[in-house]
C-alpha cells in the first residue's frame, strides 16, 4: 500500500517554517510499513491545490494532507478534497458541540461566525477528534482510495495521528516493513559502497542504501516481510555480512543510537571518565558528549583554550613545545590530552587543536589542518587530518574525528 | 519568473531527516523575488526522480534540485536531469582537477572508482565550484527552462546558494529585488508581530514577513526597485520607524550577520574579553562564541563545569551556596560567571546551569529550568528562564538568551 504526504500551507512555500510535520509523517508511515514515493507542498491556492489533490490520489492509495483546516477564509483544504471526492459538506453535531466545549474550556471569549466552518464535515467522512484545537481531522474513503486531513500545528496533529491515524493505517497493512540503520564511523562513503557494491547490486529484500553523515556513513537495511521475526529472518544474513566486511566501523545497528552514545556507553561499560581540552572546536566537542542524558556520570570537567597561555596555564602545555611546534602541532595536542586528563582527574581525555579557518593558514601549515589527541590508560595516540571544508564543517569534523579516535582506543584496550 | 523546489533523497522519503534545505531554499528564492508555488520531494529512483522533473518543469521557469548529486549508484539527479535535457554526460576537466585537489588536501588515501562519476556535466552546462564537498552544483539552461542542481548536505547547498545561484538568479530578474534582514534578539515573536501589526497591513513596497528563529525573531524587508539606491529610498522609512519601534532590541540589519558576531563585535568596541562557564550547555555558548572568524581576540579560554566538584576547583563557587541553593540557582550562576572571569582575567564572563533534560526535574525545580549569569564592569546580571523543549532545544534557547543578556549589558555600559 502506498501513501503520499501532500502539506498545505503558503507559509512553507515561503520557507517561513521547516516542514517537520513531513518528516514525522514519513517516519510513521514508513515504521507502519507504508511506501511513499512522493511528498508535496501546495500553497492556499484552490486551482492549484485542487490538482496537487488529483495528482497525489491518482499515485497513492492513500493520501495524507496536512494544514489548511482552521477557521480563515485561506484554509481550503477541507472544501476542495470534499470536491474532488464530489462530496457535499455537512455541518456536524458532534464536532459543533466540541467546538464549543473547546472555547468554553479556553475561556477564549465568543465564538467567531467562522469558527462554526470548522464543524462543516464532508457526507460519510469519519471524523477525528482534535484534542489540542478546534480542527477535527477527517478521513474520506471513496472506492479504492482514502484521504487523511489533519491539522497543520504539530502539536494538533502528532497526537492526532497517535491516537487514531496510526492504528487506522496499520488495520488497512497486509504486509510489514522493517528497517534497520547500520552506523559506521571512521570510514568514508565512496570507500563504504565500494565495499558492498556486490551486496547492493544483487540486493532485493532486503534493500541496503548507503547515506553519507558528518563524518559517518549510514546504511539503512529494509525488509518486506511478514511479521518482525521473518524480517530478522531476511536481514541476518546481511548483518552479519556487513559486520564481517566492517568490523569496528559499525558503531551501532540503532536507529536512534549516535556516536557520540555509542562513546559514552563505552566510557561507562569501562567505568572510565573523560574530558576535553579544546581549541579550534572552542567546546563542540564537549557539547556533543553532553548531548547524551547522563553524560554527567563520565563527564565532569573540560577546558576551552584557545589561547597559547590558556594552554600553559590550564593544561601545563610546556613553552618549548609552543615555540619550537607551535599551537597546531602532533605535540601540542599530545601534551593538551595528557595534560585535561591531570587537570580533571579523568580516566581519558580528547584534545583538538587545529586551524579552524577563514584566516590564519600559512603553507606549511594550511586552514584545515587539524590534530587531536587522545589520552587513554597512560597512553597518548595523535592524529593529523587536512580538512576543506569552511571553518563550520571543519570543527564538525575534527568533532566527530576525535570521537571516532577515542572509541577507536577504548575498544583496543 | 517561477521557481519550483525538487529534493532528492529516499532519506527525505523515510523522514530520517528533516527538509530544511526546502526551507532555505524557499526563503532565499523569496527574498529574491521569485514566486514559488510547489515543493516536492522524491526517492533516488530513476523514474519517478524522470516524472517528477519533467513535472516540475512544465510547471515552472526554474527548478531547484537538491539532492543526489553523490558517487554512489542511487545518486541520479544529475544524470536524469541531463536525459531530460536530452544532454551527454561528459568528464570535466576542471572538475576533475577539484576532485584530485580535493582528496590531496584531504589525505584521505586513494580516490576510488565512483568519485569520478562526479567529474561528469552534462553538455552546456555550467558548473557551480563546492568548496565544501566533491560535488559541483550545475546549472543547466535550455530555452525557457533552466534547472539548478545542488549537493544535498546543507553546509555544502548554502555556500554555494549565497555565493553563486542567487547572484545568477538575480542577474536573471527583470526587476531588481533588494532585501534587508533586520533581526530581533530578546523578543517574542507574537509580541514583534503585535507591534507592527499596522505596517504589515498597509504593506506594499516594501513589504515584510516575519520569521521567527531560536529566541530571535527576524524580519525580512523586500524591495521591488529599479537599482540599489532606489531600494534605499523605498526601505529609509520602514527601517526608521523599525528602529522606533524595536530599538535595541535590534542587533543588526545585516543578513549575514549572527547574534554571535553581533556580540563579539561589540567585545571588540569596548576592548572587552569574554569568558564562559557552562554546566547544562556543556560548551554549546563557547562554541557558538567562537563560530565568529577573529573570536581569539576577546576569548581565550572557559570551562565546562558539568559537577559541582568542577564549580568549585575552577570556578570557585563556594560549598554552602551549592548546598543551600544547589547547583541550579541564580546564586550559583552569579558565582560562576565571577569565579570565571576571576580565573581567566576576563572583563566579561558569562554563565549556565540548568536542567535542560529530559531527566532530572522536580516540582520545585522542573526540566527547562535555567539560571544564566552575565558579570560585566565589577557587576552581576542573573536571569531565570523556563524553557518548554526538549533537551537539545532547551540549551539553544539558554545559549542565545546567555548571549543576548550579555548584549543588553554591554549596551548599557
Amino acid at each position: 500500500m502506498t501513501v503520499e504526504l501532500l502539506s498545505v500551507g503558503t507559509e512553507l512555500l515561503l520557507g517561513n517554517i521547516v516542514n517537520t510535520n513531513a518528516a514525522y509523517l514519513a517516519e510513521r508511515c514508513a515504521s507502519l510499513g507504508l511506501s511513499c514515493y512522493h511528498q508535496s507542498v501546495v500553497g492556499d491556492n484552490e486551482k492549484r491545490l485542487e490538482e496537487a489533490v488529483r495528482l497525489a490520489l491518482s499515485r497513492a492509495d492513500i493520501v495524507i494532507l496536512s494544514g489548511g483546516l482552521g477557521p480563515t477564509k485561506d484554509d481550503l483544504t477541507k472544501e476542495v478534497t470534499a470536491k474532488v471526492f464530489g462530496k457535499e459538506l455537512r455541518e456536524d453535531a458532534h464536532t459543533k458541540e466540541r467546538i464549543e466545549q473547546y472555547f468554553r474550556q479556553m475561556k477564549s471569549g465568543k465564538i467567531t461566525e467562522n469558527n462554526w466552518k470548522q464543524a462543516l464535515v464532508p457526507e460519510g467522512a469519519a471524523v477525528v477528534d482534535n484534542h489540542n484545537g478546534t480542527a477535527p481531522g477527517l478521513i474520506i474513503e471513496e472506492g479504492e482510495k482514502t484521504a487523511v486531513l489533519l491539522p497543520g500545528p504539530p502539536n494538533e496533529l502528532k497526537p492526532m495521528f497517535e491516537e487514531s491515524v496510526a492504528p487506522y493505517l496499520n488495520s488497512r497493512q497486509p504486509e510489514g516493513i522493517y528497517s534497520r540503520m547500520v552506523k559506521l564511523c571512521g570510514i568514508g562513503e565512496s570507500k563504504a559502497e565500494t565495499m558492498i557494491s556486490d551486496l547492493m547490486e544483487k540486493q532485493t529484500n532486503p534493500t541496503i542504501a548507503p547515506y553519507a553523515k558528518t563524518g559517518e556513513v549510514h546504511l539503512r537495511l529494509t525488509a518486506k516481510a511478514g511479521d518482525e521475526a521473518e524480517a530478522e529472518h531476511l536481514m541476518g544474513p546481511v548483518l552479519e555480512e556487513l559486520y564481517k566486511r566492517f568490523g569496528k566501523f559499525i558503531y551501532t545497528e540503532n536507529e536512534n543510537v549516535t556516536l557520540e552514545d555509542a562513546v559514552v556507553d563505552l566510557l561507562k561499560k569501562k567505568g572510565y571518565t573523560v574530558t576535553t581540552a579544546e581549541s579550534c572546536t572552542g567546546g563542540r566537542l564537549a557539547a556533543r558528549i553532553m548531548n547524551v542524558p547522563g553524560a554527567s556520570n563520565v563527564y565532569n570537567e573540560g577546558y576551552i583554550t584557545y589561547s597559547n597561555d590558556a594552554k600553559r596555564k590550564l593544561l601545563g602545555v610546556k613553552k618549548e613545545t609552543l615555540e619550537e611546534f607551535g599551537a597546531v602541532s602532533r605535540q601540542t595536542a599530545q601534551e593538551m590530552a595528557e595534560g585535561a586528563a591531570d587537570a580533571a582527574g579523568a580516566d581519558a581525555a580528547l584534545s583538538v587543536t587545529g586551524l579552524a579557518g577563514p584566516d590564519g593558514g600559512t603553507k606549511e601549515k594550511p586552514v584545515g589542518l587539524v590534530y587531536v589527541g587522545c589520552f587513554v590508560n597512560g597512553h597518548t595516540r595523535t592524529e593529523e587530518f587536512r580538512f576543506t571544508g569552511n571553518r563550520d564543517k571543519n570543527r564538525d569534523y575534527a568533532v566527530v574525528r576525535a570521537l571516532t579516535l577515542l572509541r577507536e582506543e577504548l575498544l583496543c584496550l
